[in-house]
Parts: structure tokens; C-alpha cells; sequence
């Protein structure tokens, strides 16, 4: 335990000096530097390794598993059940966000590093405590005032009350602000009108909805007096506790089967004139008077309905660490299997060779693995940004940007990363991998939709990218303010045109490449890393910010139509972005590690990160004049060699994410393969011993 | 109908002048060329339209679709019934590839013609029908003789017999060489011992074999007379049909649940020195006299193998159909949910933008579009050469080989693309592509296996790739016999390599675009487009080959590690390779088109076809030297301007393929959405129109 902890007011989780799971120290053959497998273990518990553990621990045991044989029926209620559980449990992690004085930790970060572990144990129970905690809950802390969270927020902590979040409508998703559900004050008996207009206002795709939850944050658009006072929250009580039916006014479908997620009841809901107490409008950002005057400490609509969006951020911050858990799940699971299973004959005689001695198995894991470090890493610093923000240390409006800003970035490249990854495991698995007792199919199907939740993944890499191009205009502007002038900046700019946009210095370099080729394993040091990277999202956001500045006076049509030719240039800059912020965040964790063996290896693992990141938009690097010819082609066989230096360490890097064998819970990653060789290959010897055993045909004939 | 088709001695299917399902022609706004739908629906159909869209209505019925809603065991009944329906359809589509003498049709491309679409009824259809009439029954066809045709193939045809097809084990997949299972002759009782000596090899994932084959066409080592004359295939009865329980000496195990394909039985099988009769060794390729004597009329144990194992492509074939039908379904219902749903406000008041008039969108959907028309083109020359070989009208060794390797090639990729087609379908329909209801997630965990079973994609490429290295060397071979020299050839890739590789020709190309940059939309014409396709892959080629040569003459060891440093280029190669193939074949589709506005359209289709090849591998055309820096940015921008050249014809080409209300049975694919937002906007406008609408806070206030 190298990171400091925050104190706790709460009862202690577990112990984590005996580390939960399965944990072998891989025998090192040869020289060469090491991996630790423990101590990096315990460093990548990072900050609060207590609730880490724990939650790792709780998801081990059975109680909480996902058990694949239930109808979709039984699994919502197995995994209601196991909220229960969580609940109730004495250590009350799953209160960790919420207020000390109600029981609750004021930990937000520490919450969300144990929360995020609950993927092991199954998705629908990750997300539907999630639902319950994580936005229903949390809903009522962050956009609630102290006597709101006093009356309404037990009930929710303890499952007293389950919720549904109801904010996305069948007619708008990632466009909260046009959503069509009204809230209309009715001063005569102060309650709010809570009403669903036409049916793509109906709320959908609700975790809790279908089936369990008795009461609802409802998203309505406020209008009083006439005005509207745009999205605000409400709560909303929808079914009667004691017989599961509706309240009056209030109906709603089930969503049904969806592609993975069956333990989540998710459906919809819909309001015919519901009144609901003045009370109970949400009312940290806004509030409405008796007479129906309506006031807000935020006076800019647009700011107030992103400041209350943004307080939701931690569906996204926690996404990104769930889509890590689960890849790293898929990689342990496809890595240890490969380890063990042959295929092939090798040149050495009557044996086989083991997966990961195939180049193209190397390559279709080891990146893999050396990105789930980059997103381990780049996720720890996301989660120490939000504590500082919600724990209130550092609560500026700078920072709450930033935080948005970075947890899009992530989630949305993590979640995608994750599909990806966990497809990959299940074809390296072969049909073994399709199976779903060996789990990555399953796991799959449940990470899919994190690609479209809590902000669909174009829509959020958009909203980056507009915050980098902003953040380019602001400092265009700065740099014009401190009066170091604009012509130097656009000097500046021009020459960064000459030098990386037209082709004289690619001649040059290409010419200067034809005489001194640089050798292998130099050309790609943590500084050009750098240069690379960081002059790829510079140049991307460069060159977007200048093609979208006359969308600015234009009129809109050809505003619109200026932005489309380069929506995808944005949003390409934006995935540029989230890798250059998960390579500095791998870099800084080399950097901070001690042990010279195992910064050795980390080191090559975050050069394998690079080279990958650099590897796939080559395109790019050589278009623009990033690199030569000769360069470039370096990056295979730089990558190919780093591959094999890893080979003796790979195994090594996946124990130390601490996964057992009640956390993978996959029958390939058991050794049971290997148990099946030696006997085959005992069967083989005591044939040839015996001298029974048949010869081969070519032998006789040829 | 505009192609020839086979006479059959068949029932005739319905007639296909009524296309079944929905083909509405889009009004074509504007002037320009124009897509005539039914014309290209026709054509699409191919070259045995009548089966095609025989098997496309059929699918069309609701007792041949998939049941979202049953257990694994409810659906492996269901498909077993539907299966019994197809058995006992008068039209006997289910044999068309069987001898006409035994009420077949001897039309084996007719007959993938028509099984493909089985993917729109249910997948698991598809396979089970595959596993009975396209490998237990195909196996009595390819592998056994006349006698064995007559005495096995009826009751495996009409299904009283369900039956396994019992090659893979748990310990060999791909490896199908190194088999465990043996099948010892006795000629004392002129009998085969069917044995499995260890756990490793059991059979394994064999569809049917969980709960209702009877009888298991099995893969063993023959022996006799004391030597293993390699793999041979066996009629052996597993199941007593009456009872289900397995007969004496034999047992198994279910593969239980699966990613996918759950109303397949897919299972495990082991045989304890079970016997069976000589004249059950399907007998085509080899034979066992009384008294042990083998005989075969393949002398080469590899190349008999290989012919044995070559016989059964067509399951390889018939894959890369489904995968491309699977591929159009996602495709067909994500473009028509995006051509309505609307999401942020546009330049238009009171509107909102449609998703396909987002440039990130339409980047997400036309590029598969393109790649969808070519792998269906690609895949006709395919079924055209499968029908060629297998109906013996051109049954040579080199088309033998041609086959397997273009069904390698294109197997292994429209399997890779169908799933990540289908995922991008999925997230490009948002939370409701996540819904069972909307058909996608349910299809791509149906098509997620095809990627592994029927040869692992890695194993295919790489047999892919060592064909091209082989021809490669061939060619270098005949060039030196017929006199044309090894110096000529040498010198000519020294060329090459100076053109190409090194920086001289970049160099020089790179000054000259500075000069002269080639105008827009006329530097990736068709044949630049061909130069630059088929030039990587001779370059991809050729250097492998050349890489590799050395290893032929090396130690094992060595020559494993230098085959090692080139396997991933290889792989890489015999993509590139499938990517001109369907290139060719697209090119050759657009030429035959008579209708200039179709062949406009298709032509455009194509290049973007081509520059998304090219946008894929672009780092390697600049590192190579084939592409300028210049000619490299303008790929993304050339794209850019047909993909919205293309905008106003997606709907028709998507029409085109035929895809009904019932064949895509997605709720968001009907018009729902559209009505939802008449709705939406009729309210709003009667809002506006009564006075009642509530003021917008900021007009107001600001």
C-alpha cells in the first residue's frame, strides 16, 4: 500500500494484505529484469486499495455471481435481491457517496473504486445498484437540498424506496434539453403537473422501470408562470410499495429482452397529469416559490442545465472503470488459456506450440493488454479529478469542466475498447471462447450497451472535441490579451504548416532517412512518444478549430453545413485526445514506480501503448509529415520485438490485476487445459514405450 | 431475371416476379442518375434467383423464425421442428445438392443459394439445418461411395436420422492432422474400433450432439495392419432413435449454453472401442479390404487429407453468403431508423437534423453499405466456382485449390465484417439497437461463432497467405523454366522496389504534387484504384515470400522463428488480398450493368468501396511509396464528397436487397419512429397555434 488513503468514518472493509484471488508469482526464466507480481498488485489497487479489495473480494463470492441459467424473470429478481444484500451489508459500502450524518461516507471517490468492481460479480448487478444508487440516489444528492436529502435520501440508500432515473424519452437520448415531458406549476394547490405530451415523451430504456421501482427522478421540462424554465428533476413516487401496481396517472411497458443486461428491469413510464408537491422538485439549482415565482442561483438557462447535467458525471467516471474491470477479465481469461493451449505442430518434435509463442496471437493480446494499462492508469486520474470535485476540495468551475471533459473522453473510448478487446479474447479462445461457461460472450453482451449509456459515445467524443477547439480558440485569445500578439501565434502556426502540412520537410526527412537510417529501438524514445502524440491532437484541433471558425459568422444553414464537412475530423481529434491523456497518465505511473525491474517493463508495456496508438492512425503521422517512410515502418518490427521481449513477463502483468479464479470464472483460465495435454501427451509416451503404437503411413510407403 | 439458371428436375419454387417482402422505390429527388430498385433486386438475386428468393419467402414465415422468448431447450426443439418442416417441404429445397436419383437436384450452387437465407428466419436454423444436410449428410456425399449413397443418404436427407458431424475435439480445432481419436480395423471380425484414448479428444461443439443426433459421421486415424494411415471419416449410429439414451460404449456431455446459436445442440461425444462395420469407412478416398489391406487412390497421405478435408468447403462457402445476408439485415435497419430519427436542432426552426444527414453517421453506415455490395459480388463469383468444382462440370485440382482458397479468403473477412458491421448498427440505433425487440444484438451473438467454427479466421488467412507466397514462388519458378530468366524477374522487383519502397519515387512524387496537385475526384479513378489494390497486394506478397525463402532451407528452429517475424505480414497479406478480390468482383458488377444511372451509382458504391480500403491500410501506401502525402489527404475528403453524393440513393440500395417488414423484424425498422414524431410535432404546432405554448426563459429574461 504505497498511496495514501482517506480516512473513513465507516466500518472497515476487509484486510487486503492477503490479496483476494489467486495471485502466482510466475517463475522468471533467464536474466533480465522482473516483474513484482504483488507489489504491483497492491499499486494498482491505487488510492483507496481498502474499498477496492473489498469490493473485489464481495464479488468473488457466489451470492452475487450472475447464474447464466435464469430466465430474464428470475435474474431481475436475483439481482434485486443481491441489491438487498448490498444494502444491508454492514460495511455499507454502497452509502460510501453519500452524506456521513445519513449514514454515508462522503467518499465519493472511494465509492465509485468499489462500485466499479461489481462488474466481476455481473453487470446487471453493477448497473442496477447503478440505477439505484448511482442515479436515482444520486439524483436527490446532487441536484437536492439538505432537507430533501434528509426526508428522501434513507429510503433510497437503504432499497427502501427502489428508483428509476428517469430522464432519457423513447424521442431523445443524448438530447436531454429537447425532451417533451412537462412539469407545469399549479400555484392554487402548490403541486407541479407532471405530464407526457405525446408518445416519444414517454421515459425509456429506465433501469428499475419494468418491474421494482416505487418512486422516480423525473426530468421535466419547468414551466411556471407561463415560462420555460427549461429541465429540472423531480421526484416522482410511481408504484404502490405494498402491490407492485402503478399509481394512478402513471403507466408504462416493460422494455423486455435486450442484447445483454437481463438482471435490469429496464422499461418505460409515462405521466397523465400527475401532481406531485411543490416540495419535491429538486431544488439545489432551482426553486419555485408558492406564488410560483421561480429563482436559481444560476442565472444563464444554458449554464444551469449543463451544471445540473454535469453533476451526473459520475455515471460516466464510473463506466470507464467498469469497461477497464471487464476488459481486464476478458484479457486474464484469452491470455492464461493461451498460455496452456497448443496448436500445431512446433519444430520441436511431438510437441505442439503454445498460443502465445504465434506472432499473431502476441499481437492480437499483448497491445491489448498494454491499453488496459493506459486505461487503469488514465482512469485512476480521473477518479483522484472527481473526488477532488465532489468531495468539494477542489470544487471550481475549471476543474468541474475539466472532469466533464476527461470522463467523456474516456468512457467513451474505454467502452468501445472493451467490445472490441472482449471480442478479440473470444476468438483467440477459438469455440472454446464462444461457450458461456468460459464467460467472455457473456460479458460482452452485458458491456455492450456502455457504449450507448450515460452519453452515446459520438455524441460525448463531439462534445470534446468542441471543448478542445474552444480550448484553441481561448488560447488564441489569451496569447492576443498578454499581447505576445496574434501574428506571432499565427507565425507560429504557419510554421507548423511548413514543417508538418506540405511536403518539404517530408523530402527532407525522407532524404536525410535515405542516408541515416536511424536504428531500431531508438527511434520511438519516450520523448518522440511525446512529440508524436501530443503533435497529433495539436495539429487535429489546429486544424478543426480553423476550418469551424467561419461556421461562426455564417448564417446557419451554412453553418451547418460547414460543421458537417467536419464532424468527423472533430471527433477523430477527440479519440487523439483521450489516448494522449492515457499515455501521459501510463508515463507519470513508470515514472512514479521504484523498483527499476519492473519500471523496465512497465516501460515497455506503455512503448507497446504508443506504438499501437501510433500504429493505427500511421496514415495520419505520414500524411501529415509526423514521420518518414522509413520510420514508419519501423513501428512493426519495433512493436514485433517489444512483443517478444513482454512474452516472459505477459503472464506476470495479467496476475497482477489480482484476478482469481472466482473472479474469472471461466473453465479455460483454470489450468484444466493443461491438464488435459499432459495426458494426452502421457498417452502418447506410454504408447511409443510400449512399442504398440502405429507407425506412420509416409514412414512405410515413401 | 437476367441470368441463366439450372434446369431442374425439382418441384419449382414460387415465382419471383412478385418480389417477396417490401422493395418500395424512394422518390428520387432532383435530377441526376437514379436507382431502379427492382431492376437491381433482380440482379442481386443472382444466378438461381428462383431458389434465392424461394428460400428468402420461406423465411419470411413466422414458424421459421427465431422465439426470443424461449429457453435453450424450448428453441433446440423449435429449430428440430422447423428442420422436420424443411425435411417434409414438397419443394425438397433441403437436398438440391443431393444425387437427383435420391430425390435430390444435383445443383450444389442452387442449393447455398437457398440455404443462406435461411440467417433471416433464425441462425440457429441455418446452422442446424447446416450441421444435418450440409456436413453429416454432405460428408455420406463427399466422402462415401455410390453403395454408401444409397444405403445412408435417404434417411440422413428426410431426417430420420439427425446426425453429428464429428471432426473437431476438444484438443484440436483447426489442427483437424493431429486428431486423437483412432478407428482400429480387426479383421478378425472385419470390424472398425472407434476409440478415444483421452479427454482431450472428445468430440466437441458438435451441433446435434447434445440431444438429438442418432448417428455421428466420425473423424479418426484409420489403422490397420499397424500403421496410421491419418484421418478418415466413419458412419457410426450414437443414440438409440427410440429411447435417445446412447448406445453401449458411447457417451457425452452438452456444451450447455452458449454466446449465440442456442437452439443448436451443440455437444460433446466420446467412444469407448466402440465397433462398426467395415462398409460403414466412407470409402471414396480410401478403402480397407477384409483382410486389412488400405488402398486409396491418393497416393500422398498429405494430399489425401487434403482432398478428404477439401470436399467439405462448401460449409466455408455458404458462411460468407450468411455473413453478407446477416450483414444486410443490421445494414437494412439501421439505415432506415436513421433516415428518420432525428436528434439536435438543425439550421431549420423547430426541426431536428436526421441522423443520416450526419456526416459522422453517414461515415458509420455507407462505407458497410459499399463493403456489403461487394462482399454479395464477390460472393456470386464464389457460388459460380463452388458450382463449377462440386457439380463436376470443371472439377480440376486447380480450381479445387482456387476454391478453397477464395472460400478461405472471404470467409474469414465477411465473417470479421458482419460482426463488426452489426455492431456498428447497433450503436448507431442507440439504446433501442440494444433492445431484443430491434432484432441486432440478437443476430451478432447468432453470427459471433461463424468467425471461429468452419475454420478459424487466423488459420484461414494464414492458409490464404501461404497460397500467394506458393504462387508466388510457382511464378517465379515458370519464369525461369519458360526461358523468360530469374535475372529478368529480379530486376523487374528491383524496380519495384525502387518505385516502391524506397523513398526516391516519394521523394520525387512528393515534388511533383507540390507543383501539380491533382484535382479532386479525379486522382482515385478505376484504374488508379486497381494499380494501387492489386499493387499491394503483389508488394505484400513478395515481400513475405521473399522474407520467408530462407526458412525453407533453415533448421526447424530457425525456420520457425523466421516464419514467426513474418506471420503477421502474411495474414496481413491475405486480407488485402480478399479485398481486391471483392474489389474485382464489384468492378466487374458495375461493368455488366446495363442502366447508365444504376451503373452511376454502383460506380460510386464501388469507389467508396475502394477509398475505405484504402483509408484501412493507408500508413501502408504512404510507407510504401504508392501513395503522396497529397493523394493521401485527399482519400478522406474524396470519400467524404460521395458519401454525400450518395445520400439521396442509400435508401434504394438498401431497398434493393429485399428485406421486408419480415425479414428484418425490428420494430424501429417499420416507421414507428416517424409516426412518434408527426405526433410530437402535431402537438407542438397546435401548441403554438393556441397560445398556449409556455415562453422560453431567455427571451424572457436576457
Amino acid at each position: 500500500m504505497t498511496t495514501t488513503t482517506e480516512p473513513s468514518p465507516m466500518v472497515e472493509p476487509v484486510e487486503t494484505t492477503a490479496v483476494p484471488g489467486r495471485v502466482p508469482t510466475s517463475p522468471t526464466t533467464g536474466e533480465g529484469p522482473r516483474v513484482d507480481v504483488a507489489a504491483l498488485h497492491d499499486t494498482l489497487l491505487g488510492r483507496w486499495p481498502q474499498w477496492r479489495s473489498a469490493a473485489r473480494a464481495r464479488s468473488a463470492e457466489p451470492d452475487l455471481w450472475k447464474d447464466e441459467s435464469l430466465s430474464m424473470a428470475e435474474h431481475r429478481e436475483r439481482v434485486l435481491t443481491q441489491c438487498r444484500l448490498m444494502a444491508a451489508d454492514p460495511k455499507r459500502q454502497s452509502w460510501l457517496a453519500f452524506p456521513a450524518r445519513l449514514g454515508g461516507g462522503d467518499a465519493p471517490g472511494a465509492n465509485l473504486a468499489g462500485f466499479e468492481e461489481l462488474v466481476i460479480a455481473d453487470p446487471s448487478l453493477q448497473i442496477k445498484a447503478g440505477v439505484q444508487w448511482g442515479l436515482f440516489a444520486a439524483a436527490i444528492l446532487n441536484l437536492g437540498t439538505p432537507e430533501q436529502h434528509d426526508r428522501l435520501l434513507p429510503a433510497a440508500m437503504d432499497l427502501t424506496v427502489p428508483g428509476a432515473f428517469a430522464m432519457t424519452e423513447t424521442g431523445h437520448g443524448s438530447d436531454v434539453a429537447a425532451i417533451g415531458t412537462t412539469a407545469t406549476y399549479d400555484p392554487g394547490t402548490e403541486e407541479f403537473v407532471i405530464h407526457t405530451p405525446f408518445r416519444a415523451a414517454w421515459k425509456d430504456y429506465l433501469g428499475n422501470a419494468a418491474a421494482h421501482a416505487t418512486a422516480a427522478t423525473v426530468f421535466a421540462r419547468l414551466i411556471t408562470g407561463g415560462v420555460d424554465y427549461g429541465v429540472h428533476c423531480f421526484y416522482v413516487p410511481v408504484r404502490d410499495a405494498a402491490t407492485g401496481e402503478f399509481l394512478p396517472g402513471i403507466g408504462g411497458e416493460d422494455d423486455g429482452l435486450k442484447g445483454g443486461l437481463r438482471g435490469v428491469d429496464n422499461g418505460r413510464l409515462w405521466f397523465d397529469h400527475v401532481r406531485v408537491p411543490r416540495a419535491d422538485l429538486l431544488a439545489r439549482y432551482g426553486q419555485v416559490a408558492a406564488d410560483g415565482t421561480y429563482t436559481s442561483s444560476i442565472d444563464s438557462p444554458g449554464r444551469r442545465f449543463f451544471t445540473m447535467l454535469g453533476s451526473l458525471v459520475q455515471g460516466r467516471v464510473s463506466l470507464d472503470g467498469a469497461a477497464g474491470v471487464a476488459s481486464r477479465i476478458g484479457l486474464a481469461i484469452a491470455t492464461r488459456y493461451a498460455a496452456e493451449r497448443r496448436q500445431f505442430a512446433s519444430a520441436t518434435p511431438d510437441d505442439e506450440v503454445v498460443l502465445l509463442d504465434y506472432a499473431v496471437h502476441r499481437k492480437r493480446l499483448f497491445p491489448r493488454i498494454a491499453e488496459a494499462y493506459a486505461l487503469h492508469f488514465a482512469h485512476d486520474r480521473l477518479l483522484d479529478l472527481f473526488d477532488e470535485v465532489f468531495s468539494g476540495r477542489g470544487d471550481t468551475p475549471r476543474q468541474r469542466e475539466d472532469l466533464e471533459t476527461m470522463a467523456a473522453a474516456l468512457k467513451a473510448t474505454s467502452t468501445d475498447f472493451v467490445l472490441t478487446t472482449l471480442q478479440e479474447c473470444r476468438e483467440a479462445c477459438g469455440g472454446a471462447g464462444f461457450l458461456t461457461e468460459n464467460r467472455i460472450t457473456s460479458l460482452r453482451a452485458d458491456m455492450d450497451v456502455y457504449a450507448t449509456f450515460e452519453g452515446d459515445n459520438t455524441v460525448l467524443l463531439q462534445l470534446v472535441g468542441k471543448r478542445l477547439v474552444g480550448d484553441y480558440a481561448t488560447a488564441l485569445r489569451t496569447q492576443v490579451r498578454t499581447g505576445q500578439g496574434q501574428v506571432r501565434f499565427v507565425a507560429r502556426r504557419a510554421a507548423g504548416v511548413v514543417l508538418h502540412r506540405t511536403p518539404l520537410r517530408r523530402a527532407a526527412q525522407t532524404l536525410a532517412d535515405a542516408v541515416k537510417r536511424p536504428a531500431l529501438g531508438t527511434c520511438f524514445g519516450v520523448d518522440a512518444q511525446r512529440e508524436l502524440l501530443a503533435g497529433r491532437v495539436a495539429a487535429k484541433v489546429e486544424a478543426v478549430a480553423l476550418a469551424l471558425a467561419p461556421a461562426q459568422k455564417a448564417d446557419p444553414v451554412t453553418g451547418q453545413e460547414i460543421f458537417d464537412r467536419h464532424q468527423v475530423a472533430l471527433v477523430d481529434a477527440a479519440r487523439s485526445h483521450a489516448e494522449l491523456v492515457r499515455w501521459d497518465a501510463f508515463t507519470a505511473a513508470v515514472a512514479a514506480t521504484k523498483d527499476a525491474g519492473m519500471r523496465t517493463v512497465l516501460g515497455w508495456l506503455r512503448d507497446v501503448y504508443a506504438l499501437t496508438v501510433i500504429e493505427r492512425d500511421l496514415g495520419w503521422f505520414l500524411a501529415n509529415g509526423r514521420l518518414s517512410a522509413s520510420r514508419a515502418r519501423a513501428v512493426e518490427s519495433e512493436l514485433d520485438d517489444l512483443l517478444r521481449r513482454l512474452r516472459p513477463h505477459v503472464l506476470d502483468l495479467v496476475d497482477a490485476w489480482g484476478m482469481g479464479d472466482n473472479h474469472l470464472r471461466a473453465k479455460i483460465a483454470t489450468g484444466e487445459e493443461r491438464v488435459r495435454q499432459d495426458e494426452a501427451r502421457a498417452y502418447y509416451a506410454s504408447e511409443r514405450a510400449s512399442g504398440n503404437a502405429p507407425q506412420k503411413e509416409k514412414k512405410r510407403t515413401r
